[in-house]
């Protein structure tokens, strides 16, 4: 049992339960609390500080999450076994968790026009370059428009013109075969994923996962208590040979065809088909998350999985999180004719229907046009970024690491050299003011690679180019 | 075997699922669908009506849905042995599942200025009365005003100052005991009810409910496989007594204290209090769905069941469905500080996060004292429409109903005459363009009442006089 020295400022902006949060969390990226380190009891600890339980439940909820924590609270809480970054710093929650301080009050802080989205942080986009008057003024349009009907109860399966629009663009961008009809909107790709779990799997059934791989997903999966099965991914994607060795009663395999999580590498053709044929083989079923197809640096973006699949077996994951703005909570699953109504049922109980405004703005944002003028431009900028970001790291960190891919999406992953630990080099950065995820977090298996995933999404040429310089830095210094 | 005579327009603007779906509804309403008969197969119909799959599939799922079909597409679909309403007609819903034509066309059917949402509709706000230019202008201000860092990842929690808004007024309106930390902000009291079941009930354990009590709330406490315990509910609210016979291994009770759903009586005080007792003895749960509190219309609101819990044993649920509107998707938790992390965890992998937009304008709306005067302008507005109701039902149908209940809330419940079938009465009502909920659908048991629930607060003073009005020629009309 340890005693925390966390200095809590009952006169600061920052809400306590924040405070301990980030005591805890510092305590650990700078290795005052080690691994495996029993932490007080929430009671013990509102104790030791003088202050309510409440803050203190608050922010271990949210280090469990992050992954810093294990254990639950009451029955003993523990420093993880291996650093987190897990959760923390993939593609959602934990923006999501860190961000809260900088989201709470009105205004971001002033030392960060980024309002604390720093430089590498994971599955950001370009918040800065977003069309933010035009956006405004189809949300000002839409939200005068909506008739009476529309503020009553919607279509549980979201309102049509939006998944008309949807299914349109998935048709011709994303060569998905789709009907309107077939199109779930759903709060983001997590939600699509929990729904899945809650339709495909019961306790105890299997559902097969890239390795390394995508930990959010893990959450969602596992959720009803399925049985996570990881599979090796090589550089033509997941390894279905292992599958058929090892994929016996695995019922669905997660998969991100065109931009693997977090290798970066895409799917190749030949192991598309034996994946597909395996599933009809074994009438299991395939969640393609397209997560992070829309930007293609090196060639032409990849047509979906879901558009080679003859046989239904494919259930096709899609999120606005990352080509718009993760706030905007709209997501969508394409699902098969034959599963229709089972999702329906489950989408109903999880939630009515989804609230209708943005799904009005979004649906006038596509068919007006603007999502592909968006999507175009963006993808320049993001070029412009991911050279940056290169260029930076090859001026600065050339001999530390090799890049494995960059060729899409908005991270790049590269290799640590060797004797470079990423959980210790990842622990280092964050003392530098820079957020990014360990390879090694992305495995499920002991056996893990040592890298980093930078993401490249929410910063400028400049600040991807002085952060790389930092990096530098961080990784010709010492440990500690 | 039936074979469905649908009329099919191609070159209607209605959809052709919808088509389809009001054509077996109607069908089943006027008969000539009768219970137990089998329906052909999506496949088979398809071909009959030379129609794709998808929209035949879309049809029967949302029939499904509302009850109106039971049994699984594929292995065969049947009428509903008891007509539905349960869903149909209940509070959420069918309201949403119908509204659905309505609210997919930009505007509403000239022909009703309600765009579809007629008379006696069940959880409709007067959307009519409601602040549309006082909310936009607050939606264009927030949209205006949204930090970058809002725009990125928010807290899962909820934003901060909706939940601090969320608590001061719980604590002042409702007598409900919590902090900000203990509010858990969902997509409505739905996703409440199906978060806590996936928190507290895993299969095999069982849930009590209210007998009768809200069919909406089957689908969300048994989705992981509870089992349902109907309890007994007289003038004093859910029989504890029977609780303590028939509430073995029960972990959790489902109860609407302030206003019974569907009878509308309030739980007494030392009802409550013996329920209290009888968690803390058992251990167990009790899950309070304050969703139609805020009106009363012949004494002052009562305090909520949370408020007397002195052993943390509630879980408070509330909505902004009925008091703003419901496409608006905001409701929330209210979470012992004991359950605090688990609700987290199971939150975040349901959804990431609730959308920013609407939370921060209903933080301005509670914050700027908008809500209050909402709520108590709203109450006048219900009075007037709850008696004008009243008394057009004493004119019109006196002899042949009795109310049980108005003195709250949005709906008005009574009994019919002897002899009078209430299913069949809201068969012959829709065939009027009436929609009401049958009493005998909100029972699980066998022992049935026969009565009526009309909701009133969708409707204007006018339109409710007129609809009791058409309601006694139906009540007089020979049956079918």
């Amino acid at each position: 049992m340890t005693t925390l020295h966390l200095p809590i400022d009952r006169s600061s902006a920052t809400p306590i339960h924040r405070q301990i949060y980030e005591g805890i969390r510092g305590a650990i990226l700078e290795g005052r609390l080690r691994s495996g380190r029993r932490i007080p009891s929430s009671r013990a600890l509102a104790m030791e500080l003088a202050v309510s339980r409440l803050p203190v439940l608050t922010a271990y909820a949210q280090l469990l999450h992050e992954g810093y924590l294990e254990g639950r609270v009451g029955s003993g809480t523990f420093v993880s076994a291996s650093l987190p970054d897990d959760l923390l710093l993939t593609r959602s929650t934990a923006t999501g968790l860190r961000s809260t301080t900088r989201v709470s009050p009105p205004a971001p802080s002033p030392d960060d026009g980024y309002g604390g989205l720093g430089p590498f942080r994971m599955s950001l986009p370009a918040l800065d370059e977003f069309p933010h008057t035009l956006w405004n003024r189809l949300v000002a349009r839409q939200a005068h428009a909506l008739p009476h009907a529309a503020m009553a109860y919607g279509d549980p399966a979201g309102w049509m013109p939006l998944r008309a629009a949807i299914a349109d663009h998935l048709r011709l961008a994303r060569a998905v075969r789709c009907e309107a009809e077939q199109i779930l909107v759903v709060p983001g790709s997590q939600a699509a994923l929990r729904l899945a779990a809650a339709v495909l799997l019961a306790r105890g059934d299997r559902v097969a996962m890239e390795e390394p791989g995508y930990p959010g997903a893990r959450a969602a999966l596992t959720a009803d208590g399925a049985e996570l099965v990881p599979v090796p991914v090589d550089d033509e994607g997941m390894s279905v040979a292992a599958l058929w060795t090892r994929g016996r009663r695995v019922r669905v395999v997660y998969v991100t065809p065109s931009h693997q999580y977090p290798l970066g590498t895409a799917m190749s053709a030949a192991r598309r088909l034996a994946l597909l044929e395996w599933a009809v083989a074994r009438d299991a079923w395939v969640l393609e998350d397209d997560y992070d197809s829309e930007y293609r640096y090196v060639s032409r973006p990849l047509g979906a999985l879901q558009g080679m699949d003859g046989h239904e077996r494919v259930i096709y994951v899609g999120t606005f999180s990352k080509v718009l703005f993760p706030a905007l909570r709209i997501g969508y699953l394409v699902v098969p004719c034959t599963l229709w109504s089972r999702f329906m049922h489950a989408r109903w109980a999880f939630d009515l229907f989804p609230p209708t405004l943005y799904q009005a703005v979004l649906a006038e944002f596509l068919r007006g046009g603007h999502y592909v003028r968006h999507l175009r431009r963006m993808r320049a900028i993001y070029h412009g970024r991911r050279d940056a970001l290169l260029g930076g790291l090859a001026r600065h960190c050339g001999e530390r690491l090799n890049v494995l891919n960059a060729d899409g999406g908005l991270h790049v992953t590269m290799r640590l050299a060797d004797g470079l630990d990423d959980a210790d080099v990842v622990a280092r950065m964050a003392r530098r003011g820079l957020t990014a995820t360990a390879l090694s977090s992305c495995y499920k298996g002991r056996e893990r690679r040592s890298g980093l995933l930078l993401g490249f999404g929410g910063s400028t040429e400049r600040r991807l180019a002085e952060a790389a310089r930092v990096l530098g830095e961080v990784l010709r210094a010492d440990r500690g």
